[in-house]
């Protein structure tokens, strides 16, 4: 594999413009494209087999343009994908339950954990099956509004406070010492939750691990970049201009451009993408991009 | 005091821009003036008294700017001169060090910190100090070269490796499973130093935890700025061009221009700044900006 090729980033969204943003402060010299299904997010009120159908179908996009690994910055997409991935792939798969999981593990005192997430994530159970092997207890919370605020560029005042202290008042004055920010999204409102929680509380960003994740990957497996600065290349399913716009909502000059990406997507209803029927796994060495 | 008024950032140079950059992320509504003694940095080789010296001079300009609250965005500064910072101003006054000291100690299982730092941190036992009331045991590692390399926008490769290794070889395999990432340029280093260290250290960010808990101080006194996005100011007492350029390295997009802002500095050996002999402290209600 070639290390110059670029590291390949899907979500549903902009919520994984947190991890590729982490991704380029740890890792500057990489070339990075991001492909955002905005034209179907959000993911987190489908069912999990439409999400991993529509992941699959970003996933393969990104293989078939030679990234050197994936990863899946969309929490609802990884526990949907994950397993498909690493079968389908012969390139490294990083997503962002697992590390964040075993950071939540790891640094909670009390082993009482929550997790705020969108409907799909928590119907996967992803997160509950990551620490089912430890000790801890997991309380799952689902935030659905939390999205909007941060599309909104809205992280603070009254009616995102009332929000967010009726969504986490089953944990507060609790035991749960450690939550998990189970969006890519919900960082940015890392501000307003800890406020709420109060800084006695530990939050573990999704976004932040998997970054770190991506890093230790890529130098496992040989395949940094060394350089200058890297190209990074922004798709959307959706519309370009769109994306642009609400991405500077959330992360500032970030994404200048946005290209559109409808390739994916061939019924306009949104339902039924095309999807290979031929398995793209290779066997072997590892080394080699599916072509397809 | 109006909340629409600016956000101060001091820093020497240019890692605080990690801290304004976590602070945007959470408050994208403030406005913020940036101000880098880059003329004068580093600060981590210089003695206490000189940082205090420089860093005082740099507050009273922010402070005369008309800004709400300071954020001490500096280890080495931190340490020097948050007591003086508390005394001298009315406005709430934020900084780097005890944030994530206090997070280091929460998340700790072992009890066993160590913290990355600049020499000046080192020597100040800032963070010595913050753990001194708790059982935790401190380990303190001072990483020169560090800056450097984030200032070059190399954040991997084989000499980075290698100064990280030798760096961080008194706590690999040992019972430290937390890091505290004393120095604002450090979090880009995160990548390698997590990878050197290996995914069971947790990685504490003075900068992530600097912009949350500036988020609490905002709340708490009432001074959040709901609104559109707010104004970014980034001044530089040397050259504006180098501060964007290095800038860029760090973090890409995110500081567009810089304006030169030279009046802190009066003696060209750059060892005697004005000084006013008067205090600027405020007694009272404190909500009041210190007009001098």
């Amino acid at each position: 594999m070639n290390t110059n090729a670029p590291v390949g980033i899907f979500d549903s969204g902009f919520g994984g413009l947190t991890v590729a943003r982490a991704i380029v402060d740890l890792l500057p010299g990489e070339d990075l494209i991001y492909l955002g299904d905005t034209a179907r997010a959000p993911y987190g009120p489908r069912p999990i087999a439409e999400v991993r159908t529509f992941a699959l179908a970003c996933l393969d996009a990104l293989v078939d343009m030679g990234v050197k690994a994936l990863v899946i910055a969309c929490n609802s997409a990884s526990a949907a994908v994950l397993a498909d991935a690493r079968e389908r792939y012969s390139i490294p798969v990083v997503e962002v339950v697992l590390p964040a999981a075993k950071r939540a593990v790891r640094v909670s005192r009390t082993g009482k954990l929550a997790v705020l997430s969108t409907q799909a994530t928590a119907t996967s159970r992803a997160y509950e099956d990551a620490v089912s092997a430890t000790d801890a207890e997991l309380t799952t919370i689902v935030c659905p509004r939390f999205v909007d605020f941060v599309e909104a560029g809205i992280t603070s005042g009254e009616e995102l406070m009332g929000v967010a202290k009726d969504y986490l008042s089953p944990i507060i004055d609790t035991d749960v010492d450690t939550v998990i920010l189970g969006c890519t999204h919900y960082p940015l409102l890392a501000g307003v939750i800890s406020y709420v929680l109060g800084d006695q509380v530990t939050l573990v960003s999704s976004a932040e691990e998997c970054a770190t994740a991506t890093y230790g990957t890529l130098a496992n497996e040989g395949l940094l970049r060394e350089g200058d600065q890297g190209v990074r290349r922004f798709l959307t399913t959706g519309n370009p201009q769109r994306f642009t716009k609400i991405a500077s909502r959330l992360l500032g000059d970030f994404v200048n451009t946005t290209e559109a990406f409808e390739e994916v997507i061939v019924d306009p209803a949104h339902t039924h993408p095309r999807l290979p029927a031929r398995s793209r796994r290779v066997q072997g060495n590892g080394k080699g991009v599916t072509a397809g």
